[in-house]
């Protein structure tokens, strides 16, 4: 087990990690893609992505014929994980502005 | 017939608009990315997008229970080719240094 197993999904033929990340509105769908997308510049790991509005879908595939998911993918996922959860996982849309702003 | 009927997949149930672009590298991918993405904050159609290192695929889905894809989501289908078509569609990745650079 590491850190991945309990926020990505293991799945088989192909092998490969998929997480689906929700967000409050589409600023943070944006700067979280952004993020990511600095990511896989800085570590050469470019994972296939679907979004929309208000979420992500990764999905980090192997390079055939691995059988196991190797450092390099793994560490890319805990970056992730780390990104969303400092920045996006927490903190709801700022509430509208109770008194005029 | 009209300007996205080349360039676009019409498809059925649900009813959408499909199409797929492909990029020299992964620097024009995220630019155009980032220029869609203004598009839907200005128009406020938000695409479901898939994508890769090199590649774009673009969902436009109508809201039930349309029956024909409304002239909004054509003006957004036709604002993505114009903007395919002007930066990305014609230049090659510049072509390495023949000369040292």
């Amino acid at each position: 087990m590491n850190a991945t197993s309990t926020t990505w999904q293991h799945r088989e033929r192909p092998l490969r990690l998929e997480r689906r990340l929700d967000f409050a509105d589409y600023a943070r769908t944006r700067d979280f893609l952004e993020a990511v997308a600095k990511a896989s510049e800085a570590t050469g790991v470019y994972p296939d992505i679907s979004f929309g509005r208000t979420y992500v879908n990764i999905t980090i595939h192997t390079e055939p014929p691995a059988t196991d998911i190797d450092p390099e993918r793994t560490a890319f996922a805990e970056r992730v994980d780390a990104l969303f959860a400092s920045e996006y996982d927490r903190r709801p849309s700022e509430p509208p502005c109770s008194i005029p702003c």
